[in-house]
């Protein structure tokens, strides 16, 4: 249940229906309204309201309505806003701010880790070059062992501020702790939530009360359900912040052809639910670089909303990830396959009407076999 | 191992060649040729051979050379056959021929179920009119209860025979049981093999000892390892029918929100390791129409060579499955994504220079948001 | 919704009420009755029927009650019948009948696959002498791919019937396919259906229609529900065969470690639901030897009424699946435990008084540490 | 690779050695040496050192040896230490002891959440009098949404003191958060990490360096493979603090039956693996009551050093997951069965002199029928 507060209610009116809610849900916890952009809301277990309380609160004068959701999740649900959220991330800390969710699909690009300064640099020069909006570098990451290389975590911020620097570009860093969210805010535009701490309240309750309010990057758990998902991001906008974002990467499955299996259903699935933005990551969800060229396209043509996208240049001598790191060059030729399927999803008429005048060539020009492994090649 | 015979040698150099192979390999199981398109090899696990075998062998007088293929898969690998196989469905039994592995994706369409003649009839015409190439029907596709209405059997083909006569399209239908390949191929155009059937040894031989040497469809099992759907697709080719057409439909995962999740990763995977088609068939993977459009445009985008979709001319009053089928009406705009993609993944620099000049246009126009859930609208 | 006969009802009051129900129920499919042991019923789909035609039906002469069953299966729900079914294996070839189902859990033992009449016979006697009740040898069962060495076929058959012949024991066989269920019937006291089958409805048919109405060891599927596996044995028993075990032997999982994942919860909750036997593989499940007499003493204890064991007189030397064979040693430890545990679960009092005049011995002999590897050890 | 240092080195040798590896492995990260309760080593990954290197590090006067384990947890492993690690919990706070990994298995008992003062003693008191050695209560553990009722926090922790206290058992309480280590590290007596967290380092890392040192109960994530979790449990273990328990609790996987699939395999497999004793939590894994005495029998006969459980007075009255609590009686069969179950796993010999006799008298007492669904019966 939400209840959505009038704009024009007076601190005494809240007060009122506040002290009524006390009354009627006799709870531990103190319950408290939730701005989301302009609009303030009470975010409610309905089980725990009869018809009669409902009545009741519906004519409480700070009430302007009762939204009854039924799923768990209720303020990044469709129910609650039915229009495509869109974010903007890199306004404040001085790069060129790129709106995701909006018209253009966004690609965020990077080394898989921060190995150093003269690595990031190239790296992220050649990511701009190639098509990249955002940068990425993994600072803090933790390593699968205690004695694998660790990443540079202060330093490596530093590095990644250098970065936007020098490229213009907004940085997106993951933060392992609500201890570091405020220091790693100095430094990110963006926030990022491994799939490992999907299910870390305390962290993701921290993002959620930032006071920078910096965007959330929320990467699926690798055994998480759509619902688990949603409710995480639900925790990090009830304590605040509305500016989430999804991104896929993965679950785990039991073919060890590719490390976990990228769910593209969840895509359409999201966007029937959530009106915040999804993004897909390829690299980090198969771990094979030869994949990620044809799943980048799949992703946006199922209506991702974006790429996150593992880039080194020159993978075969990486530390770490090489083997799921692409090069500027394929980088370079995912953007531009962006462009296209951005357009045949937006503008389908008159992209076939080219098409047709192609055709028409073509039917003078013979029969062509159209190999799956041919593009596979270029691919690589 | 893959030993590849000379296409001049005689009926004699042959017979020495085996007699040759039978002293090496003592083995219970007679050593046979198998025949593909115009080549003949002789496969062997290579681990019954050590390098003098090899050299024996390799210096026969019928034997052209030697493959040493390290996958258990040999016929059906990239390194048996480097180029994409091309599929002929519909000429022998007066459909209109249709490639499939060409230039275009297919589309194969048609009911989850034959219900009654009118309902086909009418679900036939509305798929040919939106952009099907070929039907599909399932006459012998078991229920998952004894209790459940059973399909229509024999009385089924007939009326899928009908439909082919009536459309000219192709007609693609399930076999079960090793006993009814010949008769269903008397009736179909393309065989069938249903998920549950992938490791039905006896029925895979069969398929490939067909006398008819129809194309045989072969979905993926629901806990399929890739390299477990290719060695079925080799136990269909070893028997003497190279022409293998992949199905993916699904595998089981923990997410109940689509019946099975659909692996968009196995088709650049499968483009790397085998020169057979791959369709998918997002329908019974998802059980949920609403996610058909998308999940359609991102098998293509992924390099899928077709779609198989169930279709129903008024989902909402099929008997069965009605859920999972789609409108004829977004059949029809599948066919036209399908065109659009194709034309996306083959003449990506003519489609941007459109794009471009459609973009200057826009820039003109202001901005507009793309919305994820905009377009799942039109999905619908 | 299972409609029970009356035993005494004259074969016209069965025909009136067939031709009631005909009436009652438009269906293509004929209704008939389905004999289980003493007891005649009719199976039908409960939404088939509305609360009249119900009325109606129980007031047909014929009729003795109507079992509203709410799952899809029925006849081999506990909802159907309430006590445990045992099922009697052995006693039409001429081996010593045993009872699985019964007071004590059975154990079947054999080699994974037939290699040679020496190596079976010398199995067959040593798995007899270290406590095994039944026989098992893959004579049919299937390669992974069409080059390894296949089964021996009807030979492994006529080696089987050697076998029960010499050590008097009940033999189990796999089947694959339907025309060869009345061959196999011939020479295996009990029929295996392998995972890979369990969705096979043609062989499920046929097994169930079976003349001899040997018992069938119904193997679950790597990516089947419970309900699914239920489905298929009552496909089987609706055929006309009650005598049904079921057989556990693992799901696909993601962890590499084991082959697949053994499921020992579904015992619990196989018993909840079914009256049928519960078995359990450890051996094929995990394909580890090494983790074989844990695992069954696990099952055991979860309340399976049996083991399945992949037994090799010399597992090191075996041509396949050696990994997982344990040896007769291993067997013999096995089916002590297999005695020890089920004391514990038949005659807890009387065991726990015996322990505690061990455990005052204990007090006055000091500490000791129990070690999980201890036992590992002597399980190797 | 483990360099085990001499217990009689001096300070200035163990000074040189960090010297000579500062020198050989050029790394960001200083190395350092890890007390493991009388042994002091230091960890390295294997690949960062050459035969060379190797050879002179053996050669330095504070080095014993160097152990190269090849997997990527070391001090886990078996290969580092051979024999069961026993582990005390309890005996800082002024509890009752107790060994885990000792002699017989534990049961750790206690509410899924501290509801009330009432409720926990009540609990408390009915879980030691039915065999309960430890109390476990989740004061902080978070709900799957943020409008759920949450849990008590530090008044929890009070209440759970106060129990410890009443009871004279020591506690098992979850820590979400790296801050909050040392605060509850003054309440509990062994501390747990929730699957969620399994792979959240910096909290693996602050339990680890806890001063208290206090034993840290490590759940296995829902999606973990065996080796991931011995490499959380090695980022604890080389952070300091030795005492590490496993807990199995279920993995994700397709069936909705159970919420999680129990994994009993990973028992016999952790054994062989490392020296940590190893718990199983069939409660939180399936979610079903009914299951949990079966599941709770086969964990000990598969090898497990304990088992948690979720217990409560009234479990068709509890707040919340009330349908996976069993009673305090269905506690005490369960301690029972934990004894029986040692004692055939100790003492089989003794046990199956004592089975003879009892079988000798049932013979004079005729046939009887094992009923799977007799126990089931017994168990609710």
């Amino acid at each position: 249940m939400l209840i959505v507060i009038r704009n024009s209610a007076s601190n005494e009116e809240r007060a009122r229906l506040l002290a009524l809610l006390d009354q009627i849900i006799v709870s531990e916890r103190p319950i408290a309204t939730i701005r989301i952009g302009e609009r303030e809301v009470i975010a409610l277990e309905s089980s725990l309201l009869d018809a009669q309380a409902c009545t009741t609160i519906r004519h409480a004068d700070a009430v302007e309505r009762l939204l009854p959701i039924q799923t768990a999740y209720k303020l990044v649900s469709r129910a609650f806003k039915a229009t495509q959220s869109t974010i903007v991330a890199g306004d404040a800390l001085g790069g060129q701010p790129v709106v995701i969710g909006g018209a253009h699909p966004v690609i965020i690009a990077g080394p898989c880790a921060v190995e150093s300064r003269e690595q990031l640099l190239t790296t992220v020069r050649a990511a701009k070059a190639a098509g990249a909006q955002l940068l990425r570098g993994g600072a803090f990451t933790p390593r699968a062992s205690p004695y694998q290389f660790q990443r540079l975590g202060f330093e490596g911020l530093h590095l990644l501020a250098e970065a936007r620097e020098e490229a213009g570009l907004p940085v997106v860093a993951e933060v392992m702790e609500p201890e570091l969210v405020e220091a790693v805010s100095h430094y990110a535009d963006v926030l990022e939530i491994g799939s490992g701490n999907m299910h870390n309240v305390p962290l993701l309750r921290t993002v959620g009360q930032n006071s920078y309010l910096r965007p959330v990057l929320l990467t699926r758990g690798l055994a998480a359900t759509i619902d688990e998902w949603l409710l995480a991001a639900e925790f990090i906008v009830a304590a605040g912040n509305p500016n989430v974002i999804l991104c896929e990467r993965g679950i785990r499955s039991f073919d060890p052809e590719t490390r976990n299996l990228l769910d593209l259903s969840c895509v359409p699935l999201l966007h029937a639910r959530t009106h915040l933005p999804v993004l897909v990551d390829p690299s980090h969800a198969t771990r094979r670089r030869e994949l990620v060229p044809a799943l980048s396209r799949a992703a946006l043509a199922a209506g991702a909303q974006g790429l996150l996208l593992a880039v080194h240049p020159d993978p075969n001598r990486a530390v770490f990830d090489g083997h799921l790191s692409i090069t500027p060059a394929q980088l370079h030729w995912i953007a531009r396959d962006s462009r296209l399927i951005t357009a045949v999803l937006q503008e389908p008429e008159t992209v076939l009407q080219t098409l047709e005048r192609m055709e028409d060539e073509q039917l003078r020009t013979g029969h062509r076999v159209y190999d799956g492994s041919a593009r596979l090649e270029s691919d690589r």
